[in-house]
């Protein structure tokens, strides 16, 4: 596992200069080989060299590498970074003679990857370096220096020496089967395991938030066609993703974009506009909106002011209310809108705008943070935004019912131990005490190259 | 000039690590204000320190500083280079901190002209280090690199040194003008002024070289319609770059795309075939191709050997022989040739392929290499490959002429001084001895930002 790896660490592409990553036990000896410089063999950790890397005679780039001697680098191994001219040339001409003096290249992540073997930092905060360079606004963020600075970690672990305790006290029980003592109270492990259960309830709960923060909250645009949804979804984007047109039923697709409103990232999907069709593209279309509707975290619902008729916005209100969504009713058209109509949908407070006009759309954008309020985000809480953790809480939490289960029905203390430590087992998935290939491949294939 | 610079200095985009460069006389308290670690104040030069750079009490990242302390650094002031998570969400967040904090943007090649100002590198230097960045081949980062590292500032400098002796002789002379002495034999300035100028077309000359080192040698495509040109590109391509049809006709754009044949890059351009036509948009396309080919370095000439009569192929080759460019005879369409054809081609020295088919491209490339051996590179010369630089020493040598005319003439040495001066203030030019502001943000603005 130590032999010496390499890969581009900078984004691919022209700039003024690209980092080149070289990590292993035969990194200072191949290094050496081709730098022209001062003798880094025997230079400090952290220290940086100017000098020239040669391939025979012939200059390939003047660089600076910058020295880390394991321990004191992000793999724990050596490793050295060449900083070069950002040149895809010369960085593919670097990189090629590495390869010739006996490094390999890199797969993707492999270098958080021995970070995490060599206990640099536990999964969970493997997995959060990832999110955080994928990360697109405050909310993914800070979701993700938490969780890798170890705040996940941190509860994870909490759970599980108390979990371990309990395991052990019901194993030394075992040892003294024949005595039937009791070193655990089952009362105090009812107790324990409530509140095991109350934490993982928290941490699966905020998976939903996780989850809306780091792909955006899905929120659907809706109404009848030509309500203006595309209009709308335009002037939001602020750019023409959507195809616009005065024709009803111009959007079939269903569009998706991400904005982002002061640092919490909504997935608005435009839709087709909801009404009986023969034209069978268009039905599946609606058929989709319907769908999406029901899934939707939010609803921006879309009365067209200027061309619907009280009875039209009548039904249309009842049949918002009944799908049990969030919504905001919204009146658009609002500098041709009929009066009555008006009136109408201000007894529901709605919120009037032109979408056209780009009239009223801050007000729109502040009712809707306001709607998906995050709380528990500015309560500064660990939030679970892996599907992975969530799924091994939910197992872990599947585990602990089976204790509670096995101590009511007053089975052999055998099972109960095992029923611990199969939630001990999902518990340690997450952080890496237990960890297969598989695992870490699946996880770690999808870094990017040089991480 | 020494206020405080920042910028990104890799791609944008999202990669394992992304470095922002800052550089100026604020850079050290800048830091010192939002990093968190060891104290940068009081560390040493070209040291590496891991920490967290905060905005109040809330991480942005976590980082590592390198630090030169100036005049060692790239640009001889003091220069921070942050190492963050390659994340453009970060990126922003760390800049936009760094601005509140009182540094400002950096232009484009801003930390390069501050490194020339300060005496780092003349300006021919300078200008190669864009060269060497934008080089994407191996004759390309050669001749970049040769003057980065003073290759062509040298050969300046000689010219310049032995003017400057020239001119002061001259002037001592002015001097004595009374007493009618000669400091400088009118023989031996001759035979000097003619060394320089054998210099200088020897640079000149190498221009043509450098020119098609740096944007391709021109290489055009040509032949009837249908011959099987586009095909031809598209093959040596290896993607779909122009559109290929049956229809006769179909390529009326010109289409370009470089090919790199062992370090050498050819710049292709497929044509319009060449007949007489009623169509106007075809007729234009066919007057182009014919400008295209009396410009072109190269042309490789394709013959339909299935369709084309013994007729037709002595007409093409009287025309292209005609034109006076060096061409490769080209025999396409080797699978459904007509033997007659083949043989007639045979006795011009065609090369036979089949576009189609891929067949003999190899071939095809070792005859067009061999074609435009670029014998003056291997000699390791010093070439020229910067207009502004061409430009410089062909006002130079037009300054020459005019102290030899001067001379020959018998004008007043107040005269000849002048010329001797203008030609010394051109060559200074090329170096940066001599800079105006508007010749250096031209120069500069080429660069891109963060070098």
């Amino acid at each position: 596992m130590n032999d010496t790896i390499v890969a581009l660490a900078t984004p691919p592409g022209v700039g003024a200069i690209g980092v080149i990553r070289v990590s292993g036990n035969n990194t200072f000896p191949i290094l050496n080989k081709v730098f022209r410089g001062k003798d880094i063999t025997k230079a400090k950790s952290h220290s940086v060299h100017l000098g020239t890397i040669r391939d025979d005679e012939e200059i390939i780039d003047e660089v600076l590498l910058t020295l880390f001697k394991g321990p004191n680098s992000y793999t724990k191994e050596d490793v050295i970074e060449i900083s070069c001219h950002g040149s895809p040339f010369i960085i593919q001409q670097l990189i090629k003679l590495l390869l010739n003096q006996g490094a390999r290249l890199a797969r993707p992540g492999e270098f958080t990857q021995r970070a995490f073997v060599n206990g640099r930092f536990d999964l969970a905060q493997a997995e959060a370096v990832a999110d955080l360079i994928a990360s697109e606004n405050e909310s993914m963020h800070s979701a993700a220096m938490k969780q890798m600075r170890g705040g996940f970690s941190d509860e994870i672990k909490k759970l599980r020496e108390e979990l371990i305790h309990f395991a052990s006290m019901i194993e030394l029980e075992l040892d003294f089967a024949e005595e039937d003592v009791e070193f655990a109270s089952r009362e105090d492990l009812r107790k324990l395991i409530n509140n095991l259960k109350h934490l993982i309830r928290r941490l699966t709960e905020s998976f939903t938030l996780g989850n809306a923060i780091k792909n955006g909250i899905p929120t659907v645009i809706a109404g009848k066609p030509n309500a203006g949804k595309s209009t709308l979804l335009n002037a939001l984007l602020n750019e023409e993703k959507a195809i616009v047109s005065d024709i009803p039923g111009t959007t079939r697709d269903v569009i998706e974009d991400v904005i982002n409103v002061d640092g919490i990232s909504f997935r608005f999907t435009d839709t087709a506009g909801i009404r009986t069709t023969k034209d069978t593209v268009e039905a599946i279309g609606v058929e989709r909106t319907m769908a999406k509707m029901k899934e939707a975290s939010v609803i921006l619902y879309l009365v067209d002011m200027q061309a619907e008729t009280r009875k039209d916005v009548d039904k249309e209100i009842n049949f918002i209310r009944e799908l049990n969504v969030p919504y905001l009713l919204i009146g658009n058209k609002l500098d041709e809108a009929k009066p009555e109509i008006k009136l109408q949908l201000e007894e529901h407070d709605a919120l009037f705008i032109s979408a056209k006009q780009k009239d009223n759309l801050e007000n729109l954008k502040s009712a809707l943070k306001e709607l998906v309020s995050l709380d528990s985000f500015k309560t500064g809480n660990t939030i679970v935004t892996n599907l992975r953790h969530y799924e091994g809480l939910m197992a872990t939490d599947q585990a602990l019912n089976q204790v509670i289960e096995g101590i009511d029905s007053g089975i052999s203390n055998d099972f109960v131990a095992m029923d611990i430590r199969n939630a001990l087992h999902h518990l340690g998935t997450l952080t890496g005490e237990i960890t297969t290939e598989d695992l870490l491949e699946n996880i770690f294939s999808k870094f990017c190259i040089g991480k």
